[in-house]
């Protein structure tokens, strides 16, 4: 059967790998199992929300509160705006879906990083839309500025801080670079690890209602998927002028995300100090992966989220190392389909990570 | 700023009013609010399920099995059918979204009911495409037939059994509209309220397998919102030969469903004897509203579902008597958008069909 022609050029997200495959597919028992290839929080989800969750699970067979009217306040009153400058998706990446088909077509142009969240592509070709990256894998504000005023193009994806990358614009030379754009262009700032850069470095830090009243055609996406730690309940929100969200509202489903993650969500923003200590931890923890890399003389990018990304050079070949850790139990993302010879790791818990460098420890001598 | 000029013409969804602005807007104690508008399973999620989520409830900081392996063959042992024929969504209701945005364009027609489920068409716009229905607001398939001849769409949709009406085409009736259809045309067939009909009526009852295999154009879509009480988790299925079904992967976005309604949905298939008995007390409790609308001399359309549309002709405005019942505290779905004066009433449990009885009838009392 024909479908749109479109669908010819959209290639398939590879998600990490999950506990479940490596159990089926390596026979390794699930409790020796350390995954640290999707970035989801390590601590685990809050013993608060955790607790919600049971109490209100009998719920299930209910739809949720389509408008989801309490979690757009609280979210509202976190960042000083109205209710009606938020929209809740499934994920911030269905905010993605929304802002691009409703932004795009075959004629559009998208621009964004060279190495950046894979889905700003798939869901821009899905559309048909022509994705214009830059030169440099990171994000090089020069080279947006150059490829801006050559094309010209829909949109522009600023990833801050980058994933699968880690490395985070400073907010300045972010406003400086919005100054640049057309009102037209729709701006999207993905600031889904913002709550790790903006910890590590006050010059990382957004303050939305300023950033969308300064800049009208800027669109913020947040997510409760990690700092939160509620990546399996798929809840993200996407911040900007009325105008932006009532059309991405005419492609929003409904009843996007589930009664138990409205309700997740709701309660995770009551503990933020849960979310506090995560992230000390997490820049703790960092700090042991970075020194472990240069023991061992590999370069790495330093880092302004829950992961690190260690390059190989020419000393070994990044998919013989992940395909070495997953048969011991520890999955991590190989970024050779990036087009790098590197790992990406979450940042695991002390107990986790301490295993990781032994395991690594023992790939890279069988690998030398 | 200009967004795609398809939005223009979408119109947002009207969901079923949630307990929350009830709540919220006619102050009416949680505990008093009888939901009757969103074909809710009544009795709930079953015991088993529940259990389930409260023992995995800690696995929320984590993404799902995104190959969601586990569901796919236990749906896949269901139906008789392979892994790959089947592709799981956030609700049946995202299948219609893949497949819409996969086959159509603002070139294609589309044929449906005059009266059928609302997102067929706010999908179609998105796409842009052609909307074309019935004259009758049933399923009509001689319309159906000549319409096909007609305009030579390249989607149909057969909703079996029919929401928001309540009707059901033979089976034997559909394959024969089938065999008149080119394997061009992808035809749907939405079963999400297939277990109440084939209960009901065994010439209503859908083989599966035998389905897509003498008919490879066609999708089936199931859900777990309805019969198995997980209308809050958001999980449906679409199956259909391995084509189809690859190409609607690429719209898919990943992590689509939550990792708890992974499990409920895997959990809830175990427990089949909770669905059997659903909805048998179903059928008991709509024969009273059945004879309720008899006695009143209403027009109510024979229900192959867990709901009832109950027509109110010139006797009463449908709005009238749904808002008046919201203010009491019973949510019902008023059809006046549907362009009918006529409510359509989930068939709740015993003791709430009891007080939606006595309420309308003083509501009834009052608008006479």
């Amino acid at each position: 059967m024909k479908f749109n022609k479109v669908l010819d050029d959209v290639k398939i997200y590879e998600a990490g790998k999950p506990i479940e495959l490596v159990v089926r597919e390596y026979g390794v028992d699930p409790k020796d199992i350390i995954k640290l290839a999707s970035n989801e929080n390590p601590y685990g989800t809050s013993p608060k929300v955790i607790k919600r969750i049971q109490e209100i699970s009998q719920n299930m067979y209910m739809y949720p509160d389509d408008s989801m009217f309490q979690l757009k306040e609280s979210l509202a009153n976190k960042y000083n705006v109205e209710s009606s400058n938020i929209i809740i998706g499934s994920g911030s990446d269905q905010i993605l879906e929304f802002a691009i088909h409703a932004k795009c077509n075959k004629n559009s142009k998208i621009l964004m990083a060279k190495t950046t969240f894979a889905m700003y592509e798939i869901y821009g070709k899905q559309t048909g839309a022509t994705i214009i990256k830059t030169e440099d894998a990171q994000h090089n504000l020069e080279q947006f500025s150059k490829l801006y005023k050559e094309h010209n193009p829909e949109m522009v994806f600023l990833c801050l801080p980058n994933n699968p990358l880690g490395e985070c614009l400073d907010t300045k030379d972010v406003y400086e670079f919005l100054k640049e754009i057309d009102s037209e262009t729709l701006v999207i700032i993905d600031g889904a690890y913002s709550e790790y850069a903006k910890y590590k470095d006050e010059n990382k830090k957004i303050i939305v209602d300023d950033l969308i009243s300064k800049f009208p055609n800027v669109l913020y996406l947040g997510t409760f998927s990690k700092a939160y730690a509620l990546g399996g309940m798929r809840v993200g929100y996407g911040i900007g002028k009325k105008d932006i969200i009532q059309n991405l509202y005419k492609l929003r489903p409904p009843f996007n995300i589930t009664t138990l993650s409205l309700a997740a969500a709701i309660e995770a923003l009551n503990d933020e100090e849960f979310v506090k200590e995560c992230i000390a931890k997490n820049f703790e923890e960092m700090k042991r992966y970075e020194d472990y890399a240069e023991q061992k003389g590999f370069e790495y990018i330093p880092s302004y989220t829950n992961f690190i990304t260690i390059k190989f050079d020419d000393k070994y070949i990044s998919s013989e190392v992940a395909q070495n850790l997953l048969q011991r139990g520890i999955i991590v993302r190989d970024l050779t389909s990036y087009s790098m010879n590197a790992i990406r790791i979450t940042i695991g818990k002390k107990e986790q990570n301490t295993k990781v460098f032994k395991q690594l420890d023992e790939v890279l001598d069988i690998l030398k």
